[in-house]
C-alpha cells in the first residue's frame, strides 16, 4: 500500500539481505518507526510484543525468521537439529494464529532437504519472498471475490452508503497487502461504491482504533471509530449492511478464532439478520481442527495490557491506569465464533458458507479426511 | 457504604442545607474529590458531566436540584412557572435515565400545592430526602431479593467460587447505598457466599474498571477486570455463572436501556444458557413505554469519550487521544437489551419474568393499562 505516495509493505528485507524491517505497529497512528530485525531472537520478540501482528503477517514474519535463523547458523552444530529447534522458538512465539506454524514450517521443510549453506540461504530468503507474495495475491483475490457481495447491498440500497463493520485490523498492516477483511472494502472503494466502515476501536490493544482507523484514513475510506460496545446498537437500528472480520484461525469445520468479541458481533448480526463474513486466506485455516471451542488455544496475554491505555498526550505516547491499581485483570486475547453464526468464508478461492464440506469444496486437496 | 471506615453516600446535603454535596465520580478511582452543588446550573453540570451517574442516583440528584431551585426562588416571578421551567432543565440534563424526570415530577408535584416559601423549602428538602432514603431501602431489598439466586447457584456448585459478570457500574455510586445490580452481590459477600465478580470495564467512561472495581475492592469483593470483549469467551468456557446488570430504563414490557454494551452480554448469555438478570427499583420503569427499541431516547454524547481515555499516569489523571486525530468517532451511551433475552427482574418488590403480565403481578397499580 502506499504511505505518503510510497508503496510499503508492513515487512521486507533491507538491501543487504542481513536484516527484515518491519513497521513497528505497537505505536501508530502516533509515530510511525521502522523496526531491524537481525536474529530469531528480534522475531520472537517482534511477534510477541507485536511489533507485527495479524495471522498472515505473522506467518510472514515467522518466515522471515527461518531466513535469519539460517544465515546466523555458525556450522559448528547439526544444520537440522539446529533448524528444528529455532523453528520450535519461533512457532512458540504466539500461539493462536496457525499462520505462524504455517510459515515456519513451510520454509522449514524446504531446507530440510539441503546440505549447502549457501543454498539454504537462497531457498530460505526466496521461500520467504513467495510466502510474502502469494499471501499479497491472496489477499487481492480476497478482495475480487468480496466485491461482489459489497455490491449487491449497494445495488439493494439503490445506490445509498454501505456500512461494514469490522473489528481488529485484518487490513494490509496485518497481512502483506489488501488486508483480508478490508480486501473487499478497499476494492469497493476503488469501484466507486459509496462505502462507510465503523471500526470497532478493540480493546485492550485499541488495534482498530489505532491501526484500521489509520489505514483506511490514509485510503480515504470514510470510517467511524466506536467502542466495542456499540456494534449491537448500530445493528438494532439499521446502521450496518454487513459484517467482515479476519481470523487468526479457523478449523475444517468452520469454528472462527479472532480478536476477543469477535464472537459477541457475531451473535448481535445473527440476531439483526445482517451476514457476518469473516476473509481469509488458506493459510489461515487449521485442516486439522474440528472443534474450535475445544482445540484452538487462545492465548492470554499480560493484565497490564488491560489495566493500561496507551495514547497520544501532548505529543507523546503515554500509558495510563484505568482500574484501581490494586485490582486484578484478566487477558484473554482471541474467542472462538461457531459456524453456526458465520455467513461465509471469503477466500482467495472465492466465497463458500462455513461447513466442512463446502470448504472442502474450495479446497480439497488440503481436507485430511 | 462505608469509605476509610466513614459511612458515606455519593449524595447528600450539607449542614446548613445550602449545598447539595456529591462525590465527583469522573476523578474515581484516582482522586477522591467532594464537589459542591449550589444551584440548578450546577445540578445540570454535574448530570451531563456525569460528576454523579446511575440512574436511581441522577433521580436523586434531580429531586436535590428542584430543592436548589425552591430555595434560590426570589419571589419576583411566578412560583409555578418558575418551578415547572426549572423542572424542565433539569429534566432535559440526560435523556435516557427515567429516574430523572421521575425524581424531579415528585418533589415538583409536592410543590405546586404549596403557597409559602419557607414551608415550599421544608417540603423540597424532605421530599429529595424521602426520595434518597427509599431509593437507599428499594435497593437494600433488591439485595435481599436477589441473594437466593446466587446461593441457589452457590449450593448447585458445591461451595464452589460463584462467578458473576456485570456491565457497567450499578453499584452503590449509582444509587444510594447497595446498589442495584451489586446489591445482591454484598448481600451474598455479607453471608459468606464465595463469590467473584467478572467486571466489564465498559468504554467509553470505563465506569466497571474504575468505579466498580473501587467499589467492590474496598468492600473486599473478588473481582477481576475484563475488556467489553471478553464476557463471551468467559460465558462460553463455563466461567460465568450468572449476569447482573442495572438499568436506565425499563418499559412496562420488559425491554432495558442499559449502558451500551449490555445487549452484547444478554445475547451471549441466551447463547451460553446463562441466567441474564437486570436489578432495578420501581422509579427505572417507564410505565408509559411498550416498545423499548423504537420508544427509548438514547443519548449520543461527545465523540472525545471515544477517542480519548482519562487514566493515571506518574500521579497526576491524564487523556490520551487513541485513534488518529482526524479519525471521526461516535458514542452511542446505552442500548436496549429486548425481553426476550431477559431471564428476570430484580426489584425491592421481588423478582418477577420480563413480560408485561409478571411485571404487572409486583406492581400493579403502576401499570397504565
Amino acid at each position: 500500500m502506499k504511505i505518503e505516495n510510497k508503496s510499503m509493505r508492513p515487512i521486507w528485507l533491507d538491501k543487504d539481505s542481513r536484516i527484515v524491517k518491519v513497521i513497528d505497529q505497537r505505536l501508530l497512528p502516533h509515530e510511525f518507526v521502522i523496526s531491524d530485525l537481525r536474529s530469531v531472537d528480534d522475531v520472537i520478540n517482534a511477534i510477541k510484543e507485536m511489533f507485527v501482528r495479524g495471522a498472515p503477517l505473522v506467518g510472514v514474519a515467522g518466515a522471515y525468521g527461518v531466513y535469519l535463523a539460517v544465515i546466523n547458523f555458525d556450522e559448528k552444530t547439526g544444520f537440522d537439529d539446529f533448524l528444528i529447534n529455532e523453528c520450535n522458538r519461533l512457532k512458540a512465539a504466539r500461539p493462536t494464529a496457525v499462520n505462524l506454524s504455517w510459515g515456519v514450517d513451510r520454509v522449514m521443510y524446504e531446507l530440510l532437504k539441503i546440505t549447502s549453506q549457501p543454498a539454504r540461504i537462497d531457498r530460505a530468503r526466496d521461500e520467504a519472498a513467495n510466502i510474502a507474495d502469494e499471501e499479497a495475491e491472496n489477499c487481492r483475490r480476497i478482495g475480487e471475490n468480496g466485491l461482489p457481495l459489497i455490491d449487491e447491498i449497494w445495488i439493494k440500497k439503490g445506490g445509498e452508503t454501505v456500512n461494514i463493520l469490522t473489528h481488529c485490523n485484518a487490513g494490509w498492516l496485518a497481512c502483506v497487502e489488501y488486508g483480508t477483511a478490508t480486501a473487499p472494502i478497499y476494492a469497493a472503494y476503488e469501484n466507486d461504491i459509496d462505502i462507510h466502515v465503523w471500526v470497532d476501536e478493540t480493546r485492550p490493544l485499541n488495534q482498530g482504533a489505532r491501526l484500521t482507523a489509520w489505514e483506511l484514513g490514509k485510503h480515504g475510506v470514510k470510517h467511524t471509530v466506536i467502542t466495542d460496545n456499540a456494534g449491537g446498537h448500530l445493528m438494532q437500528h439499521g446502521m450496518v449492511d454487513m459484517v467482515i472480520v479476519g481470523t487468526d484461525r479457523t478449523t475444517c469445520t468452520g469454528d472462527v478464532a479472532n480478536k476477543i468479541g469477535t464472537y459477541l458481533k457475531a451473535l448481535a448480526a445473527r440476531d439483526n439478520n445482517i451476514p457476518f463474513y469473516v476473509a481469509l486466506p488458506s493459510s489461515t485455516f487449521d485442516w486439522e481442527l474440528d472443534d474450535g471451542i475445544r482445540g484452538i488455544p487462545i492465548e492470554e496475554r499480560d493484565p497490564d495490557e488491560v489495566r493500561y491505555v496507551q495514547g497520544l498526550d501532548h505529543g507523546s505516547i503515554r500509558s495510563v491506569l484505568i482500574p484501581p491499581a490494586s485490582s486484578p485483570a484478566a487477558n484473554f486475547a482471541f474467542d472462538v465464533t461457531p459456524a453456526r453464526l458465520v455467513t461465509g468464508f471469503i477466500t482467495e478461492r472465492g466465497i463458500c458458507r462455513a461447513t466442512k464440506q463446502d470448504i472442502k469444496r474450495l479446497f480439497p486437496e488440503k481436507m485430511i479426511q
